[in-house]
């Protein structure tokens, strides 16, 4: 079954650029940095977005649209803001071109300089909360609900497909709330919608808590995460949801008058997921014949490939298949018959695969006669000939069953790679040769945290929510502690 | 019912610009040019979009994502591109900021140039064929049918919002095809899916008909277009589909090799509509009340507003209610029962009328009794008592007859506006004094039609499709015509 491309085990970081390319998932562009989203590629993003959408919806967020440009200044106003996000960005200075005086082309013209600056997005919580301060007066006002999904700009200098690139797509929830304990409640409970969608959709076990001092977003008084372990045992941080407390509102002086008529800072959330979760998808279920999808993600969910070789083969084969695909289009199954005379069946198998269609129907003339189907898996590459008689029900089940197979499967993965550490050696040892998530003791400190991040590269990934109360010392310090956080190689 | 706005008859203009500020549809921003588009007018624009999508992928199209940033050389490779869109642009120069170290805030790192600079995309022809030209090699490759769902920038001068901001969301579409009857098709059947969601669902009666050469897209073949007539009597452009030619792929080097083994250039179209068509469906529908919303564009398409004095009533309502909710929910009717204690229901039904929800249900204590409920619609302002037996059944029905009869006064109204005319004097008078469509002989040169438009404001909209031949003589010159063209005053 070789694929003509690397496979995990040679070289994970090959095996996954290769991947995205022979999935037709996404390519470099002429802009450094910048990516192309090819159609398969998008099609699982808009599968994403539906889900992630109507969850957003059923918990009472709505969408809207706030400007791609910031002015500069505004990145200045919150102070940590500034201090994360006003640096690698890409920056407007000009609004006009005109043809070069001195020969081809077009140059930039030198009397169309902006007065201020402008900063493509890198995230929105200024332009966001500048307006929120014209839509906020009253409690009655509040909580204001809006998601955006757009694309963002970070000069990232080393960029990876998916996981790592100048310009990303990705949905930004900002609230704004009247109260605290409101805010830390529409944190958690977004929080919890990323975990949920993880599981359930990308089939993909994430674990849910605080990131540390060090490692908060800019500007947050706590941020909340999703941690996932790759194939690899470097952990990637899924999903990120913070509690902004009133650092925001203070900034772009939002108040709000309460219920006793006294004014008050508004209270905020900001929350989002990118594309990057396309990467993580790939790096949790994929293997050396190409993209593994679960079900619940996949645009397509079955092919059905006819074996032919008269034309009357193939037309007493549509004729089968036909209230087959009606059924499971009926059922909300999306599925593609694939009878294009210009490609062999073994191309197309091999094509299949590697796009990750989670499963293969294959009929030919004897199948006609017993009345069958060859159903292959794509998760286990399991074959089973089954009869046409139900197929629908049976697909739909066996959907159901590798979507169940492949969330099972990480979680076995991830918890065979979780390891608790007590010692500073083994604790090397473990990041060196195996990996995964390292439940270790740690002193609390950020110096700590950085001399730890130095010597081996990892980070601390979270302080488990309900973490259990440990006493213990400090892996690298042996100062106590009471908890164990989680470390890890990360992406 | 008086709304404390200004009336269409006063100034229409005002009128707009009240409609999109208490409706809740968009504002503008602390970016000159760049709006927020807020909730409501979001919503309506993912309704819009929701139905566009559908009908591109019926016809065989794929999303697929491209970057924002174009590198400034390739505008110049088209030349007639270069004119059009090179010129108005936001231009990226420098990719990073620094901390002032001459005070406060922050500044563009002066270290921290592009060697190229990138334009922020007016539109995407030149990024994406750049790419195409990888992806196609032969006729096996063809056709590549992409759409694309983007922000894009024109530094516009003077805007206003939905019809003309510097930043808008559009969707563009991008295909290749071997061969030119086959690109010709698909701008043509593109025409076909914006004139029939323009009608079907916007209920905008449109005229599909050609550009002239002077009004085309830069570095186009041939324009498409659908015209649609506002209420002030101005015409508006609700969409276009391009015939490109082999331009961009001249200039992109896009060859293919044919079923011969012959290598050609390959033939583009692309087509697109934008947020602009927020603009057309308030200047088309709406009245001196608020926002009028067809149907099937509505966010909330039916209101149910519980009028009561205690808790016993609102309970008895509530559980009346629920089943037609349900019944309503199960038909794809989105409804909102709006119980909400803080608001008087004069103030909701004020709201529900300025934001366009097109069927109100209001039932009280008495009409519990009797077992109706009182149904408003909110185009024709009428009110009918029904029985609640079976009244989603009449609510389903009376959707579709608003529907049908917006579209059908717009319809009338066009109608009514259109004028044929053929002597100068009564052209420049059915200018000032009507307005509209006006159907009238041109002598087919662009000066004749620069002439026009400078001494009259009016511009050739279209050349009709289908446009039965006709002898005549040119409006202005008097030169022999052989058809008449629309020409209108437009946004």
């Amino acid at each position: 079954m070789a694929k003509n491309f690397t496979t995990k085990e040679d070289n994970y970081s090959q095996w996954y650029n290769d991947i995205v390319k022979k999935a037709d998932l996404a390519e470099n562009s002429a802009v450094r940095g910048c990516m192309v989203i090819k159609p398969h590629g998008y099609a699982i993003w808009e599968k994403m977005q539906n889900a992630l959408d109507n969850m957003f919806k059923e918990t009472g967020h709505s969408n809207a649209y706030f400007p791609l440009f910031i002015p500069k200044s505004f990145l200045s106003r919150e102070a940590s803001h500034v201090e994360g996000f006003a640096k690698e960005c890409a920056v407007v200075t000009h609004y006009r071109l005109i043809n070069n005086p001195d020969g081809e082309g077009v140059i930039v013209d030198p009397t169309a300089k902006l007065e201020e600056e402008l900063i493509v997005r890198p995230t929105s919580e200024t332009i966001i909360w500048d307006t929120y301060r014209n839509w906020i007066q009253s409690y009655r006002d509040l909580p204001v609900l809006c998601n955006q999904w757009a694309n963002v700009v970070r000069w990232e200098m080393r960029t990876r497909l998916f996981l790592r690139t100048a310009e990303f797509l990705w949905q930004e929830g900002h609230t704004a709330h009247a109260t605290r304990e409101e805010a830390i409640e529409e944190t958690e409970t977004m929080l919890g919608v990323y975990a949920d969608f993880a599981e359930k959709f990308m089939a993909i076990p994430v674990i849910k808590g605080l990131k540390t001092v060090n490692e908060r977003f800019a500007g947050a008084e706590e941020t909340y995460c999703i941690e996932a372990l790759m194939q690899d045992g470097k952990a990637l941080q899924a999903g990120t949801s913070h509690f902004l407390g009133q650092n925001f509102a203070k900034a772009f002086d939002v108040k709000f008058s309460n219920k006793e008529n006294v004014l008050d800072y508004v209270w905020a959330t900001s929350w989002g997921v990118s594309t990057r979760l396309i990467g993580a998808l790939i790096m949790t279920h994929s293997d050396n014949n190409g993209l593994v999808l679960p079900p619940k993600l996949a645009p397509i969910q079955v092919v059905i490939i006819p074996i032919y070789k008269s034309e009357d083969e193939l037309n007493a084969i549509a004729e089968k298949i036909h209230p087959l695909m009606k059924q499971l289009k009926t059922k909300g199954i999306s599925v593609k018959y694939d009878d294009d005379d210009a490609r062999r069946s073994g191309w197309k198998f091999n094509e299949y695969e590697l796009k990750g269609v989670p499963v293969r129907v294959v009929i030919g003339p004897r199948d006609l006669e017993n009345n069958v189907a060859e159903v292959a898996r794509r998760d286990t590459f399991e074959k089973v000939q089954l009869s046409l008689e139900n197929l629908d029900i049976k697909i739909e089940e066996l959907l159901e069953d590798i979507q169940n197979n492949l969330f099972k499967k990480a979680l076995q993965f991830r918890e065979e790679n979780t390891s608790m550490i007590d010692t500073w050696e083994e604790f090397e040892k473990t990041l060196d040769e195996k990996g995964g998530f390292i439940y270790a003791h740690w002193d609390g400190t950020n110096e700590t945290e950085e001399l730890i991040k130095e010597k081996t590269k990892a980070t601390i990934r979270c302080i488990p929510l309900d973490n259990p109360m440990e006493e213990g010392k400090c892996i690298l310090t042996g100062k106590p502690s009471k908890q164990r956080v989680i470390f890890a190689r990360a992406y």
